[in-house]
């Protein structure tokens, strides 16, 4: 097998055939990826000019034909070397990637990541600890045990002895939360209509019951109605509330959940995946009040907290608790290594391998502080606040509600014009128009603001672009504005009964 | 809130206080990662420098100390900006990890990531697709569905719809083999006594029944009694077998175990996630033959793969077993949203929010092609058979059997001078006094070869460093056999009854 050919100066590989050369790690690995990295920026670069908005235009179709210009189907059985590779298909993923640093990219809680916790992930990466076992992640375990504690610490500033583990994301969190339920005897899953899908999941996943679904009002949980879903249930259930829901952002009212919660003996899970960084913030801090009366809480700092996905924790009001996922495998946590003092990790996750993510999510609160968090949290509040006064303002748009986090909620006049599911349709079609068009990438949710109660059709906007002012929305709102009326005028052309 | 101070020629973000320098995507995001990862890279080449070696020495507490050193406990209130919490943070990592790109760290299925599938990471880090739904992720889902079937037409060359997904790793991919089996209602798992730990927690998880444990022979499922096994249960079974295991690398004899599946109805999952990439090679893929006959199979490309963790993948002889993921949530796969085009992605993982992993796997393919990572890993299972001869020819070690992958089992000869459990006792701190001298990072496993086939200790490597020599494990063979015999000495020393 011949070597790749060297440079004078510096050897790169530029065949596909490796060698010593291609490792990241090692004595020469930062020199490696000096050497490699401005390829992949490069291309980056050049598919981020080439997109020249927040998503790429013509929707599925022209992605997948852009991809197929771009290289052969299947695996291809010869290499064309790192560099480019790296140039080639970085660009591919710019051009064609919705970018969450474009103010007009703003429909999930989908964050535009910080370049610190970008560039601590390449260090990760190369050196590759693997949270499973002290012998393959030394110092990584001891960072993310620093970290994870801080994060209880956030989260249970007066319990005696909180703990977290780190996630893939809410879905893992709220797995977990219900996971440690059932280890504890606790088979009732209660949860809100508002509540993450994720939830029902994963009572499918742990084969529990289907939840209880508690009624909610303004998105958010009616205690009455929870109390009454609990009266038979009493200690067989855990209840899991939602701090920041993803349709509307709203906050489960906590303090009057935990105290039904405590009367009728029921644990209870809160689902603060997209509220919980909140906590960074002195003055946002009260909207989440009442978290650590939880049992658990999940967070994702993949949202507020803006890393590269996935970035969450699950955090626990009692250590003890975590218990339940002890795990025992000879060739990584040995008894006698154990007793020995090498720390036992497997049990803190469900998974074996695992990236350490709480690496370049220790190095951004370094960088930042809790404080800078915090004010970022409080920008994009108050950037929500601001666009939501201009959705009241305007003549074409109709707002669901004054946002409690970062969420927009609003609906084109024009769809409350068309009869039965027609205004739905249209508000469906607003933003579907939009992503093809390349020109916005908004959400959409259902909430029960019909004449009787039946789900209607809303858009949204998610805000987690920390550095937009309010008025860097407004040429959106004027958009989906514009599109909604032409879509209006079209179904009245083409169907002049339904107006 | 102040804006960072800018440096003359190009913005930086030097203090604690984020702007919209801070952030990764966008259209100067590149420029902003091209700034910052060169404090990333110096502290991790000084990190690595002043480790010296695979492994910092001193042990658990060690490693400790220069945490608390390097920083305070919990978390800071108030930043030290990007540059110095990278570099210093970097530093710290690299100094405290143990270095997979170092030979001398081979204890377990621990790769040296490639520098090309680090530096193409950082570009999906920055534009962070999320793979929950296509506006999250539009070529980065197109660029997954390209990818994951060619690994599933690379498992099953010869199925009509075989299709694949991506995981966080061995563990969830097994899960997902019980979870497909239990919604096909097959609810009885049977595996190996040489599975890994995840198949009986993946049960657990899903709440079933703990596994049946088949005995194995020369750490191979033996055909007979998996029959036998079977016999009772036959379509209510899903077998899980492994072509590479993790205590000997060895692999169950596949088209036996898939005849006897066949006949009784049971299922069949294949764990090979350490073995799976011999498909790559011409030469060594006849090891593996066998896994075209599973319903599903486990492979790790963060494993034989060179990616970072976690690159797992979960193929499916039958797409269709895959719609048990299927799943809805209105906020992200609206039918009307689907019935539209946008393809629907939420089903193609447990997870929601999802990091695109498929895509640097993607680009190290094209850089490499199958043929090159095929000859990555005939290069690791070459080194494997030239270290057992080694240890075949080293007076004072003894060999557990010849390598079938890249695994390499053996023992002091001292250890067996020893009576009852002092001989593994010895074993174990062998292990431990080259890892906590920061010699060497070696594996351990229990294998039932005792005189009345009770388990022993033995010590492995577990050989993934691509561009090593047998050669270069001669000096990690002989401190094996220094340490034991200072051991054995100071047991006779101590207890001169026990030789």
């Amino acid at each position: 097998m011949a070597d790749a050919p060297s440079a004078p100066t510096a050897p790169r590989p530029r065949s596909g055939v490796a060698s010593a050369e291609w490792l990241a790690g090692g004595s020469g690995g930062a020199d490696r990826l000096a050497q490699l990295l401005p390829a992949a920026l490069r291309g980056m670069a050049a598919g981020t000019a080439e997109r020249g908005g927040p998503v790429p235009a013509g929707g599925p179709a022209a992605v997948a034909a852009a991809l197929a210009r771009a290289q052969s189907s299947g695996l291809p059985r010869h290499g064309v070397g790192a560099e480019q590779a790296l140039e080639e298909l970085s660009a591919l993923l710019a051009a064609g990637s919705a970018d969450p640093a474009d103010p007009a990219c703003a429909a999930h809680l989908h964050c535009p990541p910080l370049a610190v916790s970008v560039a601590a992930d390449v260090v990760a990466s190369a050196l590759n600890p693997s949270m499973d076992s002290w012998d393959q992640a030394p110092v990584a375990s001891e960072i993310e045990r620093e970290f994870t504690t801080g994060i209880a610490r956030l989260c249970y500033p007066d319990a005696a002895r909180p703990d977290a583990v780190i996630t893939s994301g809410g879905t893992e969190s709220n797995l977990l939360g219900l996971l440690l339920a059932r280890e504890s005897a606790v088979t009732r899953p209660v949860c809100g209509a508002n509540s993450h899908h994720s939830v029902a999941r994963a009572a499918w996943l742990l084969g529990l019951p289907a939840p209880v679904v508690v009624p909610c009002a303004d998105d958010r949980m009616v205690p009455s109605a929870l109390a009454e879903a609990l009266a038979p249930l009493g200690a067989q259930a855990v209840v899991v509330a939602t701090a920041g829901t993803t349709n509307t952002g709203r906050i489960d009212p906590l303090p009057e959940i935990a105290e039904i919660c405590r009367r009728t003996g029921a644990r209870l899970h809160v689902d603060a995946a997209y509220g919980g960084l909140a906590l960074c913030s002195e003055s946002l801090r009260s909207r989440v009040a009442g978290l650590e009366l939880a049992d658990s809480v999940a967070l994702d700092l993949h949202k507020f907290g803006w890393q590269p996905v996935a970035a969450g924790v699950f955090a626990a009001r009692a250590e003890a608790d975590l218990e339940a996922l002890t795990v025992r495998a000879e060739y990584l946590n040995a008894d006698d290594d154990t007793e020995a003092g090498l720390p036992d990790l497997l049990g803190r996750s469900l998974r074996t391998s695992r990236r350490p993510d709480a690496f370049r999510m220790a190095v951004t609160l370094r960088a930042l502080g809790t404080s800078g968090i915090g004010a970022l949290v409080e920008r994009c509040c108050a950037n929500a606040s601001g666009v939501h006064a201009m959705v009241e303002d305007h003549p074409a748009l109709r707002s669901w509600g004054a946002p409690e986090l970062s969420t927009v909620v609003f609906r084109p006049t024009v769809a409350d014009e068309l009869p039965g599911t027609a205004g739905d349709d249209l508000v469906a079609q607003v933003r579907r128009t939009l992503l093809e068009d390349g020109t916005a990438v908004i959400g959409r949710g259902a909430l029960p603001t019909g004449p009787d109660g039946e789900a209607q059709l809303w858009l949204k906007l998610t805000l987690l672009h920390p550095h937009t002012k309010p008025a860097d929305y407004r040429a959106l709102l004027d958009a989906v504005a514009a599109v909604a009326a032409d879509l209006r005028a079209s179904v009245t052309r083409e169907s002049p009964i339904a107006s």
